[in-house]
């Protein structure tokens, strides 16, 4: 099945929309009820996060790919897998989806719809955890796709609730996520002035490991039959 | 294969009926042992919905379908997948159904059976969650339907898990759970007198995500094998 | 494939033993670690015994069907999917399974192997609970044998983490379990006083689950091929 | 497909780096969030170490097997799947892997890379728990490889999800895994002094699953059709 342009930009806007809402009502909601508690505050994220990823990838992967991420869709568009103009239409539609998706969760949390965070994420080890934890998405991404690509959205989903729990930045792994969270005073948020390193970071970690993958998986011989 | 009426009528019964008493024993059970910390609540109660619908939806699903919703029982009757009379007599029996798994988990943790719930839940951030929750829930139906059927059980027991984190209203998306929980006066209740505004929302989202569905899921071209 | 008796017996016991040492053993863990808040605890507790049973059934189904409960084993000797004796072989190795398993948990945790537990359960909130968990648990094998064999681990896994949480008793739902827990004084024990009711509500569940599949599950029509 | 030595042993490493960067990183995470609550921290630390399992067994199967534990590699030779120099050159990339996951680890957390571990684990019931755990680990790999090969990746991390709540080792279960978490002073490490007898019990828990299963898993007639 193939999908015309303006349905595929559509379900990438409402997906990194749902994605988004998902990461900060889900935020919202466990900053609210865990007493402070942030360990099962990052717990409840980190579930409904996974959970969510692995739906939406599910529902918009046969129409769109589910990139729901400028990173992803660079990779792609690097491969050409995607054409240039596409990408780009690719990318403006999962910006505007993942500010519609803050957006969203501020309206669903009775919250001002526009803010700015003044959450503080900086610094060397933050920036190495996005580098790696977006190194580890498009790996798992590129890898699974070629080893099992019906397990993608599962593996996806799986990666991401760990990235939440092993980086120190709780993985945003994600350029629109990044910008969209910006837009959030709450748990997820991350102040805009630390945003363009978290993006470097993740761009640098995409790059890597379509790197590595291009020539860790390799086969020296293949199957004819699949 | 196909199933007699009375048959799927009554697995829509005892299907729903073992979905409330999961969510409603589940967050009693949670209530009582998570020492006032909701977060934690929410959890358990999260954990146990979630992983009960993804068996229910794949024991009933070959016999009735697996509705549990009269939301979804409109949709499919809108798209002429299941008959007028028969949806009527879905309906009554996941309404039955429903009541009667409320009062099963009353029984089983020795509460008096007959409750009217006092847990307030109203005001438009709570109407906009249930149309954002059903309209979710019911997307990820049609297009799971479409893109990965056997897939369906799963993707409806994980949005529903993300869900009761990423909404204010913790996700009810179901007119028939709904009525029941007003009949509960424990941690998933709510009060009679607000359950109508929360139906009307779930219909609206209902329909819209019918509505995009309808415009989004067809493909330019379709494969002719599978 | 079949296998021979002995091996089936062994997979049995084998099976059965890693059970029980996961529910005790998790038990006296989320116990030891929780600082007495139970919630936390059962979630410890559920999580680990949903995953054990998933990866339990999936080694063992081949070899022995993976019973390790002698309610299962009740109800496919009343299908005739097993004989009497070889039944009666299956029962005696879950129950000596069972028992080593809670000894295993106890060495592992340092405990006296040898207990009786003071954990008092009982009550006819706590019978209908069980009778409700067993049925359930009986439904779910019955109609996932038919509607998708290859999911059964699956469903049981999760069919378990949810009763865990939504029945009064958190559900033993076997018999084999519930005589094995009496050997523990901790947090999974039940008092051996209180076990007989335990047991006699597991095998009405069972039974009743059995004849609801027996008239439910018939379908009209059957596809001829798969 | 086969892959070249040179690919599969640079998946080793990298697979054993992040599934180690996972396990200490995680518990880091947890440790610092968890505000005291050991319980929470393990639950942490569980899901994001059994989800990254599925993801990398998943990802690197196909390439190297995905071993990531050199007693696993040893069962594996002595079953002539792999050669012993080849064996050889698995086992020293997971011992880099597995340092050099620990050190990436620390360096996202902002810990000093080079530590010591002060942990103590020592004593019988961790011996047995250790044993026990990768006698149960091995097990699950060798009945599954011959069951159900393409649900290896989940049943391992459900495995190992469970096995960190019902052994009082919390399962370490590789010797790679034991001697990195010995350079980490953090909720995962271990004193070097108590990684011998870990390692000891572990390889004693692999030969005592590979002996068990040479004798269970061979049926008494075979399908011939798959």
């Amino acid at each position: 099945m193939t999908y015309a342009l303006g349905r595929r930009v559509l379900a990438e806007g409402i997906g990194t929309a749902l994605l988004l809402a998902t990461v900060v009502g889900s935020g919202i909601m466990a900053e609210r009820l865990s007493g402070g508690n942030i360990a099962l505050a990052l717990l409840g994220n980190a579930l409904a996060t996974g959970s969510m990823l692995i739906v939406l990838i599910t529902v918009f992967g046969p129409i769109s790919g589910a990139h729901f991420n400028p990173a992803v869709t660079l990779i792609f568009a690097i491969r050409r897998d995607i054409s240039p103009p596409h990408s780009i239409a690719y990318v403006g539609a999962q910006g505007m989806g993942a500010m519609s998706g803050v957006w969203l969760a501020h309206a669903m949390f009775d919250e001002p719809l526009l803010q700015v965070s003044h959450h503080i994420r900086t610094g060397p080890s933050q920036w190495l955890s996005e580098g790696i934890a977006t190194f580890g998405l498009v790996f798992v991404i590129l890898a699974t796709l070629r080893a099992r690509a019906d397990f993608i959205a599962v593996a996806v989903g799986l990666y991401i609730t760990a990235a939440y729990w092993f980086t120190a930045s709780t993985s945003f792994a994600n350029p629109a996520v990044t910008l969209a969270r910006s837009l959030s005073d709450s748990f997820a948020g991350i102040r805009p002035v630390d945003a363009p390193a978290f993006i470097a970071a993740q761009i640098a970690g995409a790059l890597m490991a379509y790197a590595v993958c291009a020539w860790l998986l390799k086969p020296e011989t293949e199957h004819t039959a699949p």
